[in-house]
């Protein structure tokens, strides 16, 4: 992705409640900031943020933590989210969610578009569907959870049923053309919008002991 | 497909005694008909057998069953398969195998390029992945069976995909271009030769209690 640097990105960070500052001394209480018992879902690398908004607005019982390294682009999900407080932003790596989020904390995450890293094979541990990113996140759900999981990168598609094929969780709703599918509620990302390329999906289910 | 009508046919079926004309009779007992205990492989649909030839050329240790319900085509394979006791060809529909394998005689499945039949959701059953399908090779199978899957039809393998997946089977070895992925000791049928087309592929793996 093509970041945009915004003169406004510093004093929003600092200034804006959605973006935790302090979010590592929540880990393991994600409910208690939240001030409720309702279910936390997850995405990986929010971008700008539509997605993880216009979810937000039409599940109003479920609370997100959007994850996203770039600051110039953070900043953007964040204002727009500013008086949501079902939404709290980190500014942080994925390698690093751990750090952040305790064990059975979540019971969903979205993955979209994230980088294919293809060009060398041993790139292949820092895609985001990688076995050792499903261990982590085996960590993260209590038991059972779920990863909904978009790209139009057919190689990192392939790649990904693999993968979660090999850990043993179960997929489900895979579409090879998400955009001509039967699949219903579809949040188009700023890339989906911007590009008409080919979209696959999956859901993948993880289960204990499964 | 289409298929050619061949003279020679009638007396093909007639004398060739690689194609079983009563084979509702081995049902439950094909290690007997073969005469040792080495694993059953079946192929539905094996077209004109160039598949099912050459896989056994390469796997002595095999023993493998070839339907084909076209009479102007199962002659070719078993033509080719003449003096070859590892492979016996029924003239038959997938439809009524049952009537001709017992259960837990097959060890794997091959569906190579089956009919996607996908002009009117009804058809959905005829697919030779449906779960109605699976069903039936899962009593084929003692309590742990393999189905290689090969199509071009982006639809049917998204179809097939979910169907192995909703019928709890693992999936393994998914690729989305087969002819340029990793996997080795592809099989080329008359229709991948002839055409160049993009082809899926994918084993699902059936465990009883799974």
């Amino acid at each position: 992705m093509r970041v945009r640097k915004k003169p406004w990105a510093a004093n929003e960070v600092m200034t804006n409640e959605r973006i935790i500052q302090n979010a590592a001394e929540f880990k393991g209480r994600w409910k208690e900031y939240f001030g409720n018992d309702n279910p936390i879902h997850l995405e990986i690398g929010c971008g700008k943020g539509k997605f993880i908004n216009e979810l937000s607005a039409v599940n109003e019982g479920i609370n997100y933590i959007a994850l996203e390294r770039e600051l110039h682009v953070i900043v953007s999900g964040a204002r727009a989210a500013r008086g949501n407080e079902r939404i709290a932003f980190i500014m942080a790596d994925a390698g690093s969610l751990s750090e952040y989020i305790g064990e059975g904390e979540i019971e969903r995450i979205y993955i979209n578009f994230c980088d294919p890293w293809h060009r060398k094979r041993k790139w292949a541990k820092r895609r985001l569907t990688h076995r050792n990113f499903l261990s982590i996140y085996e960590t993260l759900f209590a038991g059972y959870g779920e990863v909904h999981f978009k790209t139009d990168n057919t190689k990192l598609f392939e790649f990904s049923l693999n993968e979660f094929s090999d850990k043993g969780w179960r997929l489900r709703n895979i579409t090879l053309d998400l955009h001509n599918s039967d699949f219903e509620g579809n949040i188009m990302t700023e890339y989906e919008e911007k590009f008409d390329t080919n979209i696959y999906r999956c859901e993948a289910i993880y289960k204990e002991g499964n």
